[in-house]
């Protein structure tokens, strides 16, 4: 029965930096290599990044990306490496395009691949074959797909790779694994972190274990990227179903298991469309390695380290050193400051508050108290004297003289942000873009809006998760106590609050869920039991500030539908439902 | 030799409004009945708009239009139109969605279908077999394709049905239209305008009819729909390549044509997949009707017609009754006053100068001019004493001082659009967006960005030509002649031009052509013979610009590579060539 020590490494890729994402698979191939690993299998495009969106369609990108791979391959030998046998995602082309008959449209030339790199050279390639194109994935516009399945024989086992959708869909490749008989599947993979999806990536591949009563070993990349957090939870399962390793979330990491196969048949016919290549390693004499098994944090603490993973890699990868942000003393911009100081340090958050005559004492004694606990940069800027001027030119009142406040407040942090460099953090939940209730060039002003994936009452639940987490290791909690029990208010008149214009957030989240995250129509949502007024005016609300979500800064997608490439729905719009 | 009297009718729809497209559709169909007509074609998705994007995930919208088409089919009878045949394009569904192994992924559940409309019944159906997934398009994301071709046997002619994209490739439902050997292949269509796509699209329609030998009808919708705006352009060619009818562009039109048509062969075996519904029309006496043919105007006047139409269509769609814009004097103001004015005419234009210390005397007095040509609504705001408070108590200097002045004007429209309802016109070029040369929250706010697909170089080519054409009418030239020869400048400080921070617009318009339009790599604009410092420094610009372009406006689509929807690239990007 062969032993092999398989070692996944979760990368954190920045996309186009081929350089860089291959300084840290070299990194990887070393750990693994001092480990005593045979294989190394690093993610699905984790050469380029991914998604790398129309970069898939420029052929100097291809071009460039294809020689990285041989590049990659020639660095593993210099550095001594050359025996771990490597696979590696990467874009492959430029391929001709297929033609279109007559048609003169753009059309994919590129291929989703992984590599077989040992030796110094490519030894073999597989070609992604299904292609998601649904949900953020794009995939069927830019990638051709492949057909082949690829079997590595390697000290006498016989080892599958596929490529992260092929796993999740019958037929194609996955149908002749069994066929091949092969003892171990790799799967790369680039999947995107979002709520309970562990619950279902996980029993997939233990299913896919078991239906084919292979070992799979799943691994996916880490990492923010955009809107998306690659949350890695790479993990072995054996052909019973059994977790044999499992490596942590949002964390670069090698997770090394040492797996027992069984012999590959060496006189087995192929079925068509398998390409089977022998790879010789060198044996070692190695004792039995206890792999990890991590477990998951709960549901609450996942969504944190996404947000703050999602952040920290948007500041890093954008080359930004500092985030600044307005702090209101309200739950939204609390939650955030928190979020920026465990993903960059508080010293690298400034927090500004602006109160105007409508500010209550509390919101500045909130933010005041918020700003020491966390321990960030910050400074006040009071708005009356810059608000007075426009509203009496413009004679401004109602509406307008309340978004003027907000847009003012905009102005302010646009205007440090000019002067230092910071990247503005823009504090709106997924509730307020939902229906619109903010102003826009006001609050929603940003490159980067770190809850707007986040619906109201999921704010509070993570403040207080945050607060008892800081409890529970003898910290200081960072988000006052004021700014979670008090009624949410934009505090743009006197005595507002966000209820004065929208139902109570339990009714409104619950009407919202069904709306967006489950695509319900009007009358499916009534049928709910939802009171048909309030469902009208809430969706009436969302179908409307379509154009301000266009508008809006990107933020982490943790939920089933986030806005932005997730929910694809016109501005010009009027319903009949 | 069986003689049809065809009518195809440009209609407008606006997306999801079911009823209202319905009502344009039944309007068409009274016209035609009245014009003699056996057979009225109407657009893909004319019952629903184009396109419904992720709508057609919502299976309560889908079952809304489903029965929308009976609904039209029934109005049809009721009106008395019940002998007419009439073939419309909408949404089927929801269907199962096609599973997809163990996936929990959303699927499409939609087909893009035609159907045949007669005597208050819905007589037969086709649905869309290419689902176009590339550029705008995002069809393979949301639509099941179809696999049958649908033949009409009418007064002894045979005639052939399928959708948009299935007459651009080889294959499929159009492989078996030369085997049906059918006389007449009604194409419909939902086919965006974009500068020199008829010279594409007619001689495609040409070549179709040719290969196959069969007269094609090809009919498309008009109108703008976010960013897309739908030419018409309809045209019927026989099979000797011959252009029997016309219609004009971004008009709704009835075009009428009488086609003799061979006589079907009544043994004739069908190929496999092939669907064939005789259906009776009465027999009329009309004499034979000589048929239209539309000249194209040059291009100019067809790019100046797609911008007004895109301006007016999402004003009128999305309930504005004017719109609002900052004139500054300079050329990108003054086309788009001009472009609204004959949008929606100059009494709904709302022109705000808004001089600042820097403002020249000539931008000052071309802004006043151009108001007075144009004859729009005209007020001036100062904004000196509106930016030195916040100058003054925010220390700001440099680049943060000159953003302050751009997002003070932006303050200024929005709090104007505000008070009196004004959508806001943001008047950034092409050029400007590529490079991010714009104050983000200042003169990039606004709902709608009228010339955001067109270059520097052709604003002012299109700005001479409006004149020219005001000339020749006899009319005012509206634009004035000071804006379109001195230097452009953003006047935000003493004696700044574009060129202190920019190249020439010559230089600069043809790298950002290689690099956007044609997706070329830094190294293939550097091979077209520029210089590669210039090309670094423009590629940079572009790339790191991207965060802006994300957050802008929306506008229509006049080129191959419009931002947006058309250009998908990513944030966070850190380019290797």
């Amino acid at each position: 029965m062969p032993r092999l020590r398989l070692a996944l490494a979760q990368t954190n890729p920045v996309v186009g930096d081929l350089v860089g994402n291959a300084a840290q698979i070299v990194q990887a191939a070393r750990a693994a290599s001092e480990a005593g690993a045979d294989v190394l299998a690093v993610g699905e495009m984790a050469l380029s990044g991914y998604p790398i969106e129309d970069l898939a369609s420029r052929p100097s990108f291809l071009a460039t990306a294809s020689r990285a791979v041989a590049t990659l391959a020639e660095s593993l030998q210099d550095e001594g490496l050359g025996d771990l046998v490597v696979i590696v995602g990467h874009p492959d082309g430029p391929w001709e395009p297929r033609l279109l008959g007559t048609s003169n449209a753009p059309t994919a030339i590129a291929q989703n691949c992984a590599s077989v790199l040992q030796n110094g050279r490519v030894e073999a390639r597989y070609a992604k074959h299904h292609l998601p194109n649904y949900s953020v994935f794009d995939e069927y516009r830019v990638f051709i797909p492949g057909d082949d399945l690829l079997v590595l024989r390697i000290k006498g086992a016989d080892v599958a790779l596929i490529v992260c959708e092929d796993l999740w869909r019958d037929g194609g490749p996955l149908g002749r694994v069994l066929e091949a008989d092969a003892g171990l599947l790799v799967v790369i993979n680039a999947s995107p972190f979002e709520r309970d999806k562990d619950e279902v990536r996980v029993p997939l591949v233990t299913r896919r274990a078991v239906e084919t009563n292979t070992t799979v070993a799943y691994v996916n990349i880490v990492g923010g990227q955009d809107d998306l957090v690659f949350d890695g939870d790479s993990v072995v399962v054996d052909g019973t179903g059994a977790i044999l390793a499992r490596a942590p979330q949002f964390a670069e990491h090698l997770l090394v298991v040492d797996l027992d196969l069984p012999d590959a048949n060496p006189d087995a016919d192929l079925p068509g469309n398998v390409q089977r290549v022998s790879l010789q390693v060198p044996e070692r004499a190695l004792g039995h390695l206890a792999a990890e098994v991590t477990q998951l944090p709960d549901d609450n603490e996942q969504l944190w380290n996404a947000l703050v993973l999602g952040l920290r890699d948007y500041v890093r990868k954008n080359g930004f050193r500092s985030v600044i942000l307005g702090l209101s003393g309200g739950i939204d911009s609390a939650v955030c400051a928190a979020i920026a100081a465990d993903a960059i340090g508080a010293d690298h958050v400034h927090g500004v508050s602006m109160p105007s005559q409508w500010s209550s004492d509390h919101s500045r004694s909130d933010a005041d108290d918020l700003a020491d606990n966390i321990g960030l940069h910050y400074s006040t800027e009071a708005i009356a004297g810059l608000v007075e001027p426009v509203e009496t030119q413009l004679a401004l009142t109602g509406i307008a003289a309340e978004n003027l406040q907000a847009r003012m407040r905009g102005v302010i942090l646009m205007a440090k942000s000019n002067m230092d460099g910071h990247l503005v953090l823009t504090t709106g939940n997924k509730t307020e873009l939902s229906v619109g209730y903010s102003t826009i060039y006001g609050d929603s002003v940003g490159g980067f809006a770190p809850i707007k994936d986040v619906p109201k009452l999921l704010v509070w639940e993570l403040a207080r998760w945050r607060n008892a987490a800081a409890a529970a290791r003898g910290e200081t909690p960072p988000i006052p106590e004021g700014s979670i029990t008090k009624p949410p208010s934009a505090e743009l008149r006197p005595d507002q609050t966000d209820q004065d214009s929208l139902p109570p957030y339990e009714l409104l989240d619950a009407i919202l869920d069904a709306y967006i995250t489950r695509s319900l129509g009007r009358d499916d949502v009534v049928a709910l039991g939802f009171d048909a007024e309030t469902v009208d005016f809430i969706t009436t609300l969302v179908d409307r500030s379509e154009w301000k979500r266009r508008q809006g800064a990107i933020g982490p997608k943790i939920s089933g539908m986030a806005f932005g490439r997730d929910r694809r729905l016109p501005i010009t719009y009027r319903p009949t439902e």
